[in-house]
C-alpha cells in the first residue's frame, strides 16, 4: 500500500492538489452531501492516499479553513511589512483580500457557508485565525483613524465588520464579463470606505460617522 | 381528513407560522438535512396539514425565499412613498432592510446558503424578485448622486452592491449583547456609504471614488 502514499516530495504540492478540489466540490453540492467517495473522484486521489492527509471530512474542512485563513494572513503579513502609512496599509489589506477571494471563490464560499459544520476542537482553531485576521484589520483600521483625527465616537467594530460584508459579500455577485478585477475593485472600496469613515461631503449635509449622534433615522 | 386542514380564516397565519419554523430549521440544519418530518415537528403540523401548503421541499424553500424578498419589498416601498428626498430614501431603505433581517436571522442565512439548492422555475422566480429589490436600491442610488451632481465614473454596480454587503454581512457577526441595534446599525451604514460615494475627506487625500483613476493601488 505504501506505493499509493504520496512521496514527501510532493506532499504539499498533493495537499494543495486536494484541498481546492475538495473546496470546488464542497462549494458545489455542501459539505453534508459530500461522501470520501466524491473527494476521491473529484481530487483523482484514492481513499488511502487521502487518508493520508486526513482521518475524517471534518479534518478536511478543517484544512480548508485554516489553509485559506494563513493564506491571506501570511500574505498580507508580507505585503504589509514595512509599510508605515496607514491608509496604504488599508489598501495594502484590502487588496490582498479582494484578490485572494475573488481567484478562491470556493473557498469564500465554503468558509462562509460551512462555518457551523465544522465541530470543535476544529471550530475554535478556526475561530482563532480568524479573530487574529480581524484584529489586524481593526488595528490598520485605527491606525488610518488615529492619523486623520477623526472618527471619535465611530463603532470602530462596526466599521470593520461592514469592511469586510463589502469585502466578503464579492463572492455572491462578482461576474468577470462585467465587473472590474480584483484591484479595481479593491480601489472602489477601499475609497468608498475611507472616504466613509473619514469624510465630510461637499455639501456639508453629512457629519462624520463618528458623530452619529448629529443625524438620525427617520 | 379535512379536520387537520387548517380553516380559511387562518391559512395565512399558519403559513406564516410554518415558514418561520422552516426557516429556522433550514438555517439550523441545512436545506438538504431538513425532511418533511422535521419540519413535521419543527412547526408542529401534521404532514397532511403540510402538504395543503406545499407540495415538496423545493416548494417550500421557495416560498420562505419569496416571502422574505416580498415583505422587505413591500414594505421599503410603504416606507419610501411620497418620500421624493434622495438621501432620506437612502436612508428609508437602509433601515428597511437591516431592521428586517436582524429580526429574521434564519430567514437570512437561508438567502444566503440556499440559494443554490432552489430549483427551476423557482430559481427564475426568486431571481426576478431580487432583481426588483436590486433595482429599487440602484434608482435610490442614482437619485442620490444626480442630487449631489457628484459621482461620475463611479461605478453604480459595484457602490450598491458594496451596500448590500455592509448589510447582509451583519447576520455573520451581529452580536445583540454588544453591538447597536438596527436603528443605530442602518445609520452607521447609511453614513459610511453616502459618506463614502459622495464625500472628500477633511484632509484633501482621498477623491471621490468616482475619480477613481486619480488614485491607485499600490
Amino acid at each position: 500500500m505504501s506505493a499509493s502514499l504520496p512521496t514527501p516530495r510532493d506532499t504539499e504540492a498533493k495537499l494543495q492538489h486536494i484541498l481546492l478540489h475538495s473546496a470546488q466540490i464542497f462549494a458545489k453540492q455542501g459539505f453534508e452531501r459530500t461522501s470520501i467517495r466524491d473527494i476521491s473522484k473529484a481530487t483523482g486521489v484514492s481513499l488511502s492516499g487521502l487518508y493520508y492527509y486526513f482521518s475524517s471530512k471534518q479534518k478536511l474542512l478543517y484544512l480548508i479553513q485554516i489553509n485559506a485563513f494563513t493564506s491571506v494572513l501570511e500574505s498580507a503579513h508580507a505585503k504589509l511589512s514595512g509599510v508605515e502609512d496607514a491608509q496604504r496599509r488599508l489598501r495594502i489589506l484590502v487588496g490582498n483580500h479582494v484578490e485572494y477571494f475573488l481567484t478562491h471563490p470556493n473557498e469564500m464560499k465554503v468558509l462562509s457557508h460551512e462555518e457551523d459544520a465544522l465541530e470543535e476542537p476544529y471550530r475554535r482553531e478556526v475561530a482563532a485565525i480568524k479573530r487574529r485576521y480581524y484584529e489586524l484589520a481593526r488595528e490598520i483600521f485605527e491606525g488610518v483613524m488615529a492619523e486623520s483625527g477623526s472618527g471619535e465616537g465611530l463603532n470602530a467594530r462596526v466599521a470593520v465588520l461592514s469592511l469586510f460584508g463589502m469585502m466578503n459579500w464579492i463572492y455572491k455577485w462578482h461576474n468577470p464579463r462585467v465587473d472590474p478585477n480584483a484591484a479595481e475593485l479593491a480601489e472602489t472600496i477601499v475609497v468608498i470606505f475611507l472616504n466613509g469613515v473619514l469624510g465630510e461631503t461637499s455639501d456639508g449635509k453629512l457629519m462624520s460617522a463618528g458623530k452619529e449622534k448629529a443625524i438620525r433615522l427617520d
